[in-house]
Order: structure tokens, then sequence, then C-alpha cells
């Protein structure tokens, strides 16, 4: 494995992207169009969580990335920086606003979102003088297709990218797509880029096939791992993951645990899964660890509330509580 | 008056700046830099809660501004129709966000905020050909301190009002200042330009001597009457106010109301005492609806929940609690 032989155990991870405020309904409902009750604000932006998780593991850690010098800021910082991650990229600018995500969830399990990112200080984020040194001793990356949502935003993502790979460390890449962000000029050729430039690409479910001439889930795989890519880890929820690289294909249940709030799910699985592998972990054992990661993640109420350490992962797999 | 003279009792008053939603916490501590209650998205923005005040009374009005296409937009844009406003010269952007203001209240009753503003649809306000079109046929224009955000918007503004007072409109101004906004370039010379721009000065409390020589009240208002503005009237919430102009002062008392939310307050009476003017009413009787006004606005939770018809305003007029 690549990316088990491009670092020290103890090498860094880092990340780049949008760090947000969530503010979610308590009650499920269609939109924001009137009044209703809310709670937040909460630690959020799917690097920001991804970044949290590897740091609750102990991992040497940090994100890249811009906030206001505002509550919804500050929040964030102190959260990140309590749990053990490098906070030394984080710019915090006070003509600027931190990100937020409205989120609401529908009777039927959708979300309707109400986003200030682009426009908001994550769309500042870039590669400052106080990242550069910190992607010059990085033994992984890893991006979010969530993060590629302006021609800036992608610059410096692949700036990032560049300067990792330049020295040697290794590359994940989470599609993580959501429409808002697709109708948006380069991102569809930004997230192709990093299918091409990453060693490890996690999609869920349906984002598997969404960049393949294959149309099925075996060919697609098998069309993936064709391109140079060394590993394809496919999330699937409650239902698991699977692992698939030129010599194995390996899947794993997900664990029995009584869902209150999936954001962040896929996010802590991800983490999980990247630390466990650069940890040198056999592959069994990573997607034993991140399907814990997220199933534990899906127990508690907010985006960046259900991060887990080692001991809680333990624990859940001790139960044995697999479905 | 000259505001009385300048157009037909059925003139149509405008405004221009931002629209914003209300996001506000429902117990009072400091900050946001840990999860709590809120309550939201409620219409906001002072010129939008004065210009929706201006439409329960009936009298022909629109707002100049801009929100994103999203539910924050539309759940203003819904309420000001509801209630009568011309919403033509609101332009709706898809590349842009709604405005915010997250409110909380601390335990001695100031205010902590997290705004967007600057940075989101409010900020890209502008006269459009749909808002020409509004100024071309604008008996009375008002203007808030807290539209003069940022270089743009002070100059859209400026626009606006040259528009307005070139067809022989009058202009209102309430310097309604915080001090996050005074920071900005050139924001207090837009402020002063305002003031000997406009009519009426409706200042609330320690905003009177903010941009005089003189120190004392009574000597402010004679600086100001000197420069050539026709009417000062000073906002002092619960007391009430008072109105001067070359010729006279009057006070009148606050009514008695129990508190429960004031912001908007301020806005309520300067629409009304605005509204009341262009119809030709007697001073005493705008000074009457005014701080009916702003008392029945303190009673409602939420921004701009708490406007009122004329009918509301005669029923507590009507039960004379004055304080």
């Amino acid at each position: 494995m690549a990316i088990a032989e491009s670092a020290a155990a103890g090498g860094r991870i880092v990340t780049i992207g949008e760090i947000l405020v969530e503010i979610m309904a308590t009650q499920p409902g269609d939109g924001f169009r009137a009044p209703i009750e809310l709670t937040g604000p909460y630690p959020s932006g799917a690097p920001a969580i991804f970044i949290d998780q590897v740091a609750k593991l102990g991992q040497p850690c940090a994100i890249i990335s811009c906030v206001g010098d505002d509550d919804f800021g500050w929040v964030n910082i102190d959260r990140l920086k309590r749990d053990g991650c490098d906070v030394s990229g984080i710019e915090v600018r006070d003509d600027q606003v931190t990100g937020s995500a409205f989120v609401r969830y529908t009777t039927s399990g959708d979300r309707n979102f109400v986003f200030n990112i682009r426009n908001s200080a994550a769309g500042q984020t870039r590669v400052t003088e106080a990242a550069a040194a910190l992607l010059a001793d990085c033994a992984h990356l890893h991006v979010m297709g969530s993060s590629l949502s302006s021609a800036s935003l992608i610059r410096e993502t692949q700036e990032a990218v560049a300067a990792v790979k330049g020295r040697g460390g290794t590359i994940s890449f989470d599609p993580n797509v959501r429409k808002e962000i697709l109708g948006a000029p380069d991102v569809l050729q930004a997230i192709s880029y990093m299918l091409s430039a990453c060693d490890i690409f996690m999609p869920s479910g349906a984002e598997l096939t969404m960049l393949t001439e294959a149309k099925t889930e075996a060919a697609a795989i098998a069309e993936i791992l064709g391109r140079g890519i060394t590993a394809v880890v496919v999330k699937r929820g409650a239902e698991g993951a699977s692992y698939h690289d030129s010599t194995q294909d390996r899947r794993i249940a997900g664990f029995a645990v009584t869902e209150l709030d999936p954001t962040g799910a896929g996010d802590c699985f991800g983490a999980t899964f990247v630390t466990c592998r650069l940890q040198g972990r056999p592959i069994a054992d990573c997607l034993r660890y991140a399907a814990a990661s997220g199933a534990l993640a899906v127990t508690r109420r907010g985006p960046m509330e259900g991060t887990s350490s080692f001991a809680e992962l333990d624990a859940l797999i001790g139960e044995g509580a697999v479905q």
C-alpha cells in the first residue's frame, strides 16, 4: 500500500476545506420559510469533522481553512484545538463571516439546507505561509468534494495536493458531492482531477458510478482501479462498507446502533479508515474501526459531536453489535 | 412642513437597505460559542421592518434591497408582499445568500450579535431598473444608518437620495448606528452626508450628539435645525419621544406595555411617524401614533412581528395607557 509505505505511522494528516457552523431544526418539516425551533451553533464542515475524528484517534493532524473573527469561528477553533488538532492553518479574518449551514430533516428523512459557504470565510480558504509549513511536513492529505465549490478553492486545493504528492505523501478523496455545488463551473472537472490524483477514493453509494463510464458497481470499481488508484472504499451507511484494491475485495456489515443524526458519519468513517491505514493496520481492522466510527457518529446529535477515541471504538467493537 | 407639502397623502414611501433574517437565542447569555436553543428565521433588517410597518398602515410603499434565492430571502419577500409592500425593487440573486443576524440578549439586557450583512446578498443592494422606476414615483425616501456599511451601499443609497430629492421628494434618516459599522471606511462621512440631505432626522438617545459639535441635547437639536433640517424627532424608548422644529418642541410619554423584545421598536416608531406626517396629520397625532407603534412592537417577539395597523394603534391609544 502506497499509503502505508509513504510515511511513519505517526505522520501528520492534513485536510483543506470548509469550517462551518451547523444550525439544526429540532423538528422535521419543509425548509425555513417560517420561524421554527433551532439548535446550534454546532462545529461543522465535512473537512473539519474529518480532521476532528483524526485528532480524537491521537494522530498528528491539521486543517487548512478560513473563518471569521466571530463566535462561529471560535466555536470551531476551540473544539478542534481541544481535541488535539493543529489549528495554525486556520486563517481568522475580521472582514469575513464564518460559513454556516442550516439543516432541516423532512419527514421522509431527506434534508433541506440553507448554506452560506462560497461567500463566507470558508470561500477564502487559501494556502497561507502557515498552511504551507503544515503541508511541508505532511504524510497524507484528505480532500472533500464539498470543498471544491469555487475556482479559487479548487486552485488552493490543487496546490495543496501537488505539495503533498511532490514530497511523496498520499492523498485520499471523498467526493461528498451535493447537487448544490455540481452546478458551479469547473466543479466536475475538479472532481475528475482529484479522482486521478488520489491514492484512496472513498465514495458513498451512488457517487461510485457518478464519474465512471461503467454503470454497475463492480465495473465502476474495476474502472477506477484501472486508472491507477490504489484503493476504493465504498461507504454504505447502515449497511457498512467495502474495500477494493487490485488484490482483494472485503466487506464489513454496519454496527447496529440507534440513529439520531447521520450528519458527519461518512466523514468519521473516512477519517478513521485513513488514520488506521496510515498507522499500518490490516485492512480488516481499518474497515472495522471505520465502520464503528461511522456508527458512533450517528448516535450523537450534531455533526462533530459524534467523533470517537480508539477506546470508544473498541468498546463498540467489543459489544460485537454488527448487524 | 416640507414633508407634508411634497406629495399627496397617498404618495409612495420607499426605503433602501438590508433585508435579513434574525435568529434569536431563546435564553439570555453570552454569545454563541456553544450550541444553544434558537428560534428563527424571523423576517428582519431595519429598513425591512420600517417598510413593513408603513405597509401595515395602508400607505403605498416599496423597498430596494437584495436577497438570495433561498428560504431566508423568500420568508421576507412573502411577508412584505402579504402586508402590502411592493417587492419589485428586491433583487433575488442565486449567487448570493440572504443576510442574517444572530441575536442573543445578555443577562444585563445588552445584545450579542453575529452578523452576515456586508458579504451577504444585502451587501449587493443596488438601484436596479425596477428600483429606479420606484424612485421615479416616490414621495418620500427613508434611509437607515445601518445600511451604510460599505462603499457600494453608500453609493447606491446616495444615488437613491439624489433621485428622490431631484424630483421634489423628501428624505428621513435614522442613524441607527451600531459600533460594528462605524469602523468601516467612509461610514461616518456617509452619515454626515445623510444628515445634510435629510428633511427629518430621527436619532435615538445618544445618537443625537454623536455628529454635532454641541454636547447637550438642546444645543445639539439647535445645531442640527440650524443646518437646515426641517425636523428632529428624538426616540427615547420606554420614555417616549420628542419632536423639534424651528417653531415648536413637543414631547410624548411612552405607552405602558410589557416589553418582550425591543428589536424593531425604533424602526416601527419611525415608519409610523413618517407615514402619518406624509398623510398630513398634526404633529401631536404623528407622535402619538408613532409612540403607540413603538410600544406595540416591543410586546411581540421577533423584529418584524410587532408591526401594527391603524386599528391596532387606535386600540392601544384608546386604552390611554400612557406612562
